[in-house]
Formats: C-alpha cells, sequence, structure tokens
C-alpha cells in the first residue's frame, strides 16, 4: 500500500490524464489534473491477484456461476455496514451512472419529475435530461459550509409530478455523512411526496474517522420505495469495469427492474465481477482502511492550506476525496477564480455549475493523489490567489 | 497459436463448464460442453499483452481516448472486409445482445412484431419478448440440409405491423454466407415492409475457405434502415469483455440511438475496449487465420463422423463453428434424440427449439475446442446411436 508511489497515467487512456487538455486547456506536462473521480493509486493487492490470474488462464468467455460474486458482496455490506443483503436482491449494472439511467427507466415515465439535492453528482441531472425527464432541483442550505437539508422549503417546490428522488450519501460534492435523523427525513420526504428513493452509496467505504455511515436500507419504513445503489468501483478505483450494483429488495420494484434488465439485455463483464468479488474481502477491508488513513492526511492538509487563502473555503469533507471549495469570499467571477485555478495554477477542477444550484461559485477539487501532488496544488493555488494574501 | 492446448476451465466462472451440470445433468467430470458458443482456446498474444500492460500499470480508472481504438475498428472492417466505417458511427454496447436489446429499444414500440428468419440465435427472440414486442419467425427453407432464405412466402406472411428485422449474417445455426444476391433480397424485403434491418455479423471473421462474406452495409440502398452490429468477442474469444459495436452510417437513425445510449447511461469498459483495439490489429489477423484453419479442420471430422451415422446429418457450415445437427432421420422423438446424447454421449448441446421454428429437429454443437474433444463427442455419438448403424 504505497500511496506515494507516483504512477505516470500519460498515455494509458485515463480521461483524468488524457483528455485534460481537451477539457480544460491544461498540458498534461505539467498540469494536476483534479477533476475525474477516480484515484492515481494502483489497485489492492487481493484485485491484482484475480486480475493475474485471469491472464494466467488466458480465456475470456462468457461468465457463469455467480454465487462467490454475490456472497462476497452480501459478505462486505454486512461486515462493513452492518447492512444483511439478500443475495437475491442484486442486480449488475455498467456502473452507477447506468444504474441511475436503469432506474429512472424502470421507474419514471417521461415528462415526470425527478428531485436532486443539489448542488449533487453532475451525472445524474444528465441522465434524468436525456431521458426527457425533468430536473427538480431542490437546493441545499450551506450552512456555514456545512450543507444542510431543507425540507421545509422543498415540500413547498413540490408539484404533485416528481416520482423520484436520486439521493447521495455520503454526498458528493460536499462530503456529508448524513445523520440518521436526516436520513429518517429524506424517507419520510420521500413517503410524503411518493417518490421512489434511489439512495446512491457509492462513496459509503470512503467515510472519515468521526463519521459513520448509515445504509439507507436501515431506515425504517422505506423499503417499498426503496433502490440502494453500491459499486466496488470508486472504493476500489476499478471505475474502467464499469460494474455496479443497484440492490433492491422489495419484491414488486425488484420485479419491474429485473424486466428492464432483461429487455436491455443486460450482462456485467467478468473483468469487474472477478474484481469486485476479490476486492469484497479482507484483504480488500485493510487496503480501504489504509486508504482512508491517507485520504485523511491528504484532505487535512489541503483543507488547511486552502483555508490560509482569504475568500477560499474548503467544506470540511466527512466523507469522498472530493473537495469541495467556496470561492464566494474571493469577491470574484467565476470566470476570474476558474481562469486562475487553470491558467494560473494549471489545475483542472470540475467547474461548480454543472453540480446544479448552489454549486455556481465552487470548484471540486480531486485529492485522490500522491500527497506531494496535493502538496504542489496547495502551493500552486496560494500562488495564484497571493495578491489576496 | 497452440489450438490443441487442452485447458482445464472448470471453475473458472466459465458459463459452459461450471454451469453445464446445472443446465443439461451433464458433469463436467467427464461431459463435453458443446453448448455456449466461446471457444476453448487461449487469446491472441496481442490481447494478452494489452492485457498485461494494463495489470503492470495496475490503476484501472475512467477510460478516455478512444481515439486509436475507434481507428483499429475502422482498419479492420477495410482490411478484412472491404468496407469503410465512419470513425463517428460506431457505438460500443455491452456485447451484441444489449446491441440488439438497443435497437429494438431505440426503432420499434412495445406491440410491434420483429421479424426473426428461423431457426436463429436464441437470444434475439429472448430480448425482443422481453421487450414486449412480438416474436414474427419467418421459417427458412431447409433444402437438402441448407438453408434458403423464402421471400414469397414471407411477404404474404407480413401483417404491416413489423417493424424491424434482426438479420443473422453469416448465419447462427446452420452456417450459411449469404451471397450478394440473397443479401440484395434481403435489403429489399427490408424496404418492402419498411423494416428498420439490423444486422448481426459478429460471425463476419468465421468464414471458411470457399466463402466470402459481403457486410450488408455493401449491398446499396439499404443505408437509411440499416444498423450493422460486430464486434471481437466471437472472433477472439473474448466474450466475457462483453463489448460490442452497433454502427449506424445513417444520420438520423445514428441520433435516435446515441439518445437512448445517452438516456440509459451506457460506457463501455475498459478491459473490452482495450483488448479489441488490441485484437484488430495484423498481429490479431494472424492468429484468426490460424484459428479458421484448425477450425476447419474440426468441422471436417465432425462432419464426417456425424454424417456416417445414420439419420444423423450435419449442415456444412460455411462459417461458424456451430455444427447443426439434424436429428430427423432417426425417426426419435426430440426428447429421445437429447437424452441419447446427454445421458449416454454425456454432451452438453444447444437443443434446437430455442433457435425458433424449424429447430425442432435439431442440436447444436459447439466445434471450437482442441481437437481431441471433438474426436472424442463424435466417437461418443457414434456409439449413443450405434443400434442405427
Amino acid at each position: 500500500m504505497d500511496f506515494d508511489r507516483i504512477i505516470d497515467r500519460r498515455g494509458t487512456h485515463s480521461v483524468k490524464w488524457d483528455v485534460m487538455e481537451q477539457a480544460y486547456g491544461v498540458s498534461p506536462e505539467d498540469g494536476l489534473p483534479m477533476w475525474v473521480a477516480d484515484m492515481d493509486f494502483r489497485a489492492a493487492d487481493p484485485i491484482q491477484a484475480a486480475l493475474a490470474a485471469m491472464l494466467d488462464h488466458g480465456i475470456y468467455g462468457y461468465y457463469g456461476d455467480d454465487t462467490g460474486y454475490r456472497a462476497a458482496i452480501c459478505w462486505w455490506m454486512a461486515e462493513r455496514h452492518g447492512w444483511t443483503v439478500d443475495p437475491g436482491a442484486i442486480f449488475t449494472t455498467h456502473g452507477l451512472v447506468n444504474g441511475t439511467a436503469m432506474c429512472v427507466d424502470t421507474f419514471t415515465a417521461p415528462g415526470d419529475g425527478v428531485v436532486l439535492f443539489t448542488p449533487v453528482y453532475h451525472a445524474f441531472a444528465k441522465v434524468i435530461r436525456a431521458a426527457g425527464r425533468e430536473v427538480v432541483e431542490c437546493e441545499m442550505v450551506n450552512d456555514a459550509g456545512r450543507y444542510r437539508l431543507d425540507f421545509d422549503a422543498w415540500d413547498a417546490q413540490m408539484t404533485g409530478r416528481e416520482t423520484m428522488l436520486v439521493f447521495c450519501s455520503p454526498h458528493n460534492p460536499g462530503g456529508r455523512v448524513w445523520s440518521r435523523n436526516e436520513l429518517a427525513g429524506v424517507a419520510a420526504f420521500a413517503k410524503r411526496h411518493d417518490l421512489i428513493l434511489v439512495s446512491d452509496e457509492i462513496h459509503h467505504d470512503l467515510v472519515f474517522p468521526g463519521s459513520t455511515h448509515i445504509p439507507m436500507a436501515l431506515i425504517e419504513g422505506i423499503e417499498d420505495r426503496l433502490v440502494m445503489m453500491t459499486a466496488t468501483t470508486k472504493t476500489f478505483n476499478i471505475a474502467g469495469s464499469h460494474t455496479g450494483n443497484v440492490i433492491i429488495h422489495d419484491a414488486a420494484l425488484r420485479a419491474r427492474f429485473a424486466d428492464r434488465m432483461a429487455a436491455l439485455g443486460m450482462s456485467a463483464n467478468s473483468f469487474g465481477l472477478v474484481m469486485a468479488e476479490a476486492a469484497y474481502s479482507p484483504a480488500g477491508a485493510a487496503w480501504v482502511d489504509g486508504l482512508i488513513d491517507y485520504l485523511d492526511g491528504n484532505r487535512r492538509l489541503f483543507d488547511q492550506g486552502i483555508d490560509a487563502i482569504p475568500g477560499l473555503h474548503s467544506m470540511p469533507l466527512e466523507s469522498t476525496y472530493l473537495a469541495w471549495v467556496d470561492f464566494t469570499g474571493t469577491g470574484m467571477p467565476r470566470e476570474d477564480f476558474t481562469a486562475r485555478v487553470e491558467t494560473q495554477a494549471r489545475i483542472a477542477a470540475n467547474h461548480g455549475p454543472t453540480f446544479g444550484k448552489g454549486g455556481e461559485s465552487f470548484l471540486r477539487f480531486n485529492l485522490a493523489t500522491p500527497r506531494a501532488r496535493v502538496v504542489e496544488a496547495v502551493e500552486r493555488l496560494q500562488a495564484a490567489f497571493s495578491d489576496l494574501q
């Protein structure tokens, strides 16, 4: 577990590195890619060993017998999250963007409203709109640099046309780990407005000391409208495998989802399945523990460095490696602070407005990279905004 | 290219080996799996090398920059099939069952009829029915052990509710490589009945000496209703990667398909993309040439052995490694000849009726295995039907 090791990802079909210049005008020669949410770390040993065994065998035919795969998922959810999963409730989608899209396709109709608590992961709005549904943006309250859910305001915003809520727990961006009370509030909101509740918990394993993630499935009385989404891809940095899980315990909802999976001829790829089974193991768990420790160091260093710049504030992360930095205090227009980051600091960071209402004054920085690069990023940002000191 | 090498696939998540007993009651201890259409051969060197490079790098993040991947597909289609492909016309689906399903979803409506020339690959009917469309089975004529298209009969069968034809070229099962005249007839049929023509050409690389595959895209006047489907997975035995191509040159059809791909949040996995780029290369082509030569030997041996059994006939394959054996001449009910194959010969072969009308008296045998196993299969079948000698 040498997270400090610098590995050159340029020219390896990495979106984050190889498409950075095209997307941001920041050259991979000396630029720092802090956008796309994958990590610059090598995969855990159990994953490498499983892939090596596949390669040694050398035959990559149709995958069958997923008993071990399902058992590994159940083991992980019980062991790490105190959540009992029925192996028969697990679907494998092509990652969770596809998983979200399949939920929208299955459980809503064109023209329906799909609720998001914004700012939130940009791909949600993208697939909802692409499917001809309306994105209903419920803006969270930024309460002294910490997001708060605002059910009273959102109740007033509902029109009755909304049929689904896609909820992000832990939250990306902003890094909130929701409390049991907050989760119960979300569940009550979903019930009150008769919404299918899709709980995207892809960051559930990346939680820092002091916070505890509670799966939405452990909130009482929500099971009959709940769709859970989890994946190995974020936790273990294997997003390229495009393998995620949609877990539905309610029999009626599960049957509807199964019908759409069959109608769309969906089958998971063997690499993702084999990697997932290897990852969800004691050795995988040890790797994740080490990773969290390392990311905890990165976020502390970054937050301290950023908060030392007058006008900038980095939301303290309870989870995720995605720092959410507010530039409001600079008084600069968005174009200006973004230009400083991209042109002067030569850093590619996600633009806030793509995350929806409330993201306008933010940039999102990916901290899952060797610490030397985080140090370098802080120094560059301090220099780019040095006139504010 | 040691195709004779016996590699134990048991316990490797192989459907063909590890699910055989459950599906057919044939034990992998001494049974011969000749059902699922993948091969018992190791992948080509360029594929192994590409995977080894991924493993050596060890970071499996989001895939980006598919320029080389698209260029490799275009090169292969031009080099091997004389077909010029626009790189912008290529979609990557999760294999071609998903590709077929995406076509049905995009270009037809619930209740529409989707035409199949049967017997044909069983998964077509499965996804069409799962999507709530009607399967319209147009039965081919078995003309002295060779399939013939029967447009006159099929014209009379059309009701006006049909909106799509899923065509298999080369044909699975039966192994026909369609002539230019036959392809022109299919195109004319599609036009006459205003059908979107989906041409599944997944077996296009596996064509034996004496036959030449012609891509449907080379037939004039069909482009505005044509969807082509190709893949590395059958040719190179990498079905586990679940990566296929839907290629649409018509701008209007392409836009509709692109909309559904976006709405369903479809993204290809990096393993399939990297393997495909490596496969579609001169080194990959040399491997395929060697493979065809080997499969040619297998089919000759099998056909000779089967045709020596009174009452059995194996359709001479022009393409594919899927022998289509007619048991009509035995005079036995389906249950009886199937029981002899499974119980006495201990061979798992696909049941004919799953391929639709015209398949009732057939079993499909997969010959893509080391020759010693084909010899063994022939001997077992000869013994199982020895009373007919």
